[in-house]
């Protein structure tokens, strides 16, 4: 008994102590609360101790309903809620003291009147607000429902229809006005300046995705077994999934902060009628493009068939290249958002598409690395490639492109070429390439993960083990290929990203860039 | 004046069109909102008009708000809200009553009492419904906030604390259980249901994406200019967008399915208790994860940089085999989903793998074609390559794999190439290449689409022109090696679905599968 007290006192405390930690995290959730119940305070006061209200105080539920319904988080949110309210109780004001009326002129069918008019209204208003473009006013017509059948079963009751709609009017209208201005004027909170932070955060979480993914993959990270949560995509503290993660799958959220956001007054750095915060949305959208080829890259380091990290090697700079200057464009721009500053002049994309033409230039002289010339049937690659694989790639670090020197190298005859040799930067006989990657990670892995499917329906086939295996070298080594066009195709992606942030930052006059020169000149002087 | 009435009138008239169509189209909508209607009649007549409980009818409202508040679409959200509804009450009626009996001790002090602790309940409830783990208690917060407030305000006006809570507690479950009974004992609707719908049509419209995006890839589809939709990740009726957007965007929607469902009791199909709902919500992560993949495919079409169709057509079978047979996968799992039936003996996948493999091989055989050899530092690709391709396509057609001949067809000297060759299939000065292409749908492109960046930063280092082409043509062959490449991974990921799909067919215990032959012979005989 003493042990169960003692034990759920514990648990009490860590929760009291998680909710203390919960509040210093957002400061902003503690203010809230506090505001919530200083507007039920006011409202107590008003109405029931020793207001000027106290005829009313028989309908103070009202208000004190009002309170607690339309009070929501942020300043937009409290404004569309309480707007709502205000003409669902309207509409259903009129409509209810209208058919009141009517339904005295019919004498003894007063009831039946009434009766068929609340099923017609619960009807209609709760088949209409499934409809798609009403969706917005859902509220809306729950509280029309309520209003009307409150003033028709009330009013029957009393006789009393027009005081009790006119009275639940002004109390409503009570409530909603205290939330309001207790909601504005003090510590407002914005949906628009978190749907603001949103967007900026999630560039942030891409360009850290993309920088881990770019250089796991050339430090040839791979994931003992792949958490079933990424199977799945569910959330988890991958860092590198976590970042692209929560750029995609903050749609709704931006939604709905978005249709909050449209209510709010222009205020603070949004001093503006008809702010534009659509184009947050659509930035977001365009940089969800672009998280989506991240996603498609860290695919590539998720997938089961790996390119050997030698041939990695031979193209780490220029990967890493691309992978830093693309991180560099999306905090720039995620910098920019949260700053609301206009771009620079001059081309932001620039350097990162130098990096990616570079890559596009190294790949092109390399290509032969993303493919497996074992099995071509037109013939063979000169011997002696591998012999100069590790070569090149240390002399390819001056950044000379020697066509000539380099092809005079390697040109054998290749009619000498007896025995079809692997043409693989290791030695095939330990086995130690991609080949042996799949097959060990196979063993180590649970049931839940991927199985290469070619595997397989070879052993199905009794094909030779050697040909397996070279099946595997020339699905690793496109392996490669696959990341580095991806990530190609990625920067292409940016210049959409870049016109969208373009059309945000005239829509919303963002300011103009101060040189950053002269302002640090400003400040030493 | 009589135009405008006119003009509202059509308005209106077109609006009860459209909602008529609404309304047939999903029939459910209209039941519920003639079951919404229904339950107020019923409390109506039970409350105000001639009913047993005549003298509660001065709460009467409670009731009714009750319904009209309580009352959801499914009956899991039904469920879930009235239990929040009561648990709310509950609690706030026990707190509400002590303080008030607490309050009366102080004497003048009372007001004082009931003012602080009307403050610190919306304080507290306010802040812990924003904790994460309370969220799903939010609604139950506002009830506990309304109640207390009510029954300490009501309270002490009329001195009747225990008589009002009491009241309003009864006509709540009055309400409540109104509700909860013509919900589920008229035409219910399942959330589990629409949960279990929605993951099954996710499977068709993935497959349906697969589809298309490999034969309009072969039919080398392309993008006039790229809907803007999708460049910011929004709602489109492109058809191979759409089908896998709608899998990658349900998540919210299965969330919120899936925790109305956990309320509903053992029904139809769902004869079980604990029916493992989240299994499907699993499943449908794990097709998600596939999904990703037609995205980054469809993503490969959206690129600017194509492979030419030529080379495309020499992969065209093995390309559509695996295309075919893993949309054949997808619609048979989710055949299987819909109808709660377990997979046959033998492997699903085996189709799909040797799909699969057939196209690695073939991919093994022809890399030649993913790559330029152009540029290659070590050395050319033998010449009479370019002459092979196409009679090379038409022999492979009988599936035979000839290394030792067609690499004595090849082999040439190639200390002899005096002139660097375009290899491509294409007279190269007519310049209709991949090059032509990006060039082309540059000229033709609003400044929204993505503009190939490799194409801006080399005029500005003004290289020739040819040499510019060259890359385009190494950039638009591996185009097809990413496509290939990106389709494999999607094969590979199957065996991660299939075992989710495993994973529920046990937990949810499905049919065992009829066999199909049997079943065919019963029906013959």
């Amino acid at each position: 008994m003493r042990r169960g007290v003692a034990g759920a006192w514990r648990k009490l405390s860590e929760f009291a102590v998680s909710a203390w930690e919960f509040g210093r995290a957002d400061r902003r959730k503690v203010v809230f609360g506090a505001k919530v119940g200083l507007a039920l305070t006011i409202i107590s006061l008003l109405v029931f101790v020793k207001g000027p209200f106290q005829d009313l105080n028989r309908y103070s539920v009202w208000a004190i309903l009002t309170v607690v319904v339309v009070f929501e988080f942020s300043v937009g949110a409290t404004l569309s809620k309480g707007f709502n309210r205000g003409l669902g109780t309207l509409f259903a004001g009129g409509l209810a003291l209208g058919i009141a009326e009517l339904s005295t002129l019919f004498g003894n069918g007063e009831e039946v009147i009434i009766i068929i008019s609340i099923f017609l209204a619960g009807f209609f208003s709760s088949f209409l607000k499934l409809y798609p473009t009403m969706k917005m006013y859902e509220y809306g017509f729950r509280v029309f429902l309520i209003t009307f059948c409150f003033i028709l079963v009330s009013g029957y009751r009393t006789r009393q229809f027009i005081e009790t709609a006119v009275n639940r009017f002004f109390l409503i209208v009570l409530g909603a006005s205290i939330s309001l201005a207790v909601n504005v004027c003090i510590y407002p909170i914005w949906a628009g300046e978190d749907l603001h932070n949103l967007v900026a955060k999630n560039f942030a979480g891409v360009a850290k995705s993309l920088e881990g993914c770019v250089s796991g993959y050339l430090q040839c990270v791979e994931y003992e077994r792949v958490p079933s949560k990424i199977l799945t995509y569910q959330a988890s503290d991958d860092p590198l999934y976590s970042g692209y993660r929560a750029a995609v799958e903050s749609t709704s959220q931006e939604e709905s902060l978005m249709s909050f956001a449209i209510w709010e007054p222009p205020h603070g750095r949004y001093r503006m009628m008809n702010y534009p915060w659509k184009n947050y949305v659509k930035v977001s959208g365009a940089l969800r493009h672009c998280a989506f080829m991240v996603m498609a890259l860290h695919g590539c380091i998720l997938a089961e068939i790996q390119a050997p990290p030698e041939r990695r090697q031979v193209f780490s700079a220029e990967l890493q290249r691309v992978g830093t200057e693309g991180a560099k464009v999306l905090r720039e721009l995620g910098d920019r958002v949260k700053n609301t500053m206009k771009l620079s002049a001059g081309d932001i994309l620039s350097e990162v598409h130098e990096a990616a033409e570079e890559l596009q230039k190294k790949i092109d002289r390399r290509s032969y690395l993303l493919v497996n010339s074992e099995c071509w049937e037109i013939g063979k690659r000169p011997v002696g490639m591998e012999d100069t694989l590790t070569s090149l790639n240390s002399m390819e670090e001056d950044g000379n492109y020697l066509p000539i020197k380099s092809r005079s190298e390697a040109v054998l005859d290749l009619r000498y070429v007896q025995v079809p040799r692997s043409w693989d930067v290791h030695d095939s006989s330990t086995g130690f390439s991609s080949s042996y990657i799949a097959e060990d990670s196979a063993n180590n892995m649970l049931q839940k993960q991927i199985t290469w499917p070619v595997r397989r329906s070879f052993n199905a086939d009794a094909v030779t083990p050697n040909e397996e295996s070279r099946t595997y070298e020339s699905a690793s080594a496109l392996s490669l290929a696959t990341f580095s066009s991806l990530l190609i195709e990625f920067v292409a992606r940016l210049q959409n990203l870049v016109d969208s942030f373009v059309e945000l930052s005239d829509a919303a006059r963002f300011r103009e860039p101060v040189d950053e020169l002269a302002v640090d000149g400003h400040l030493l002087g």
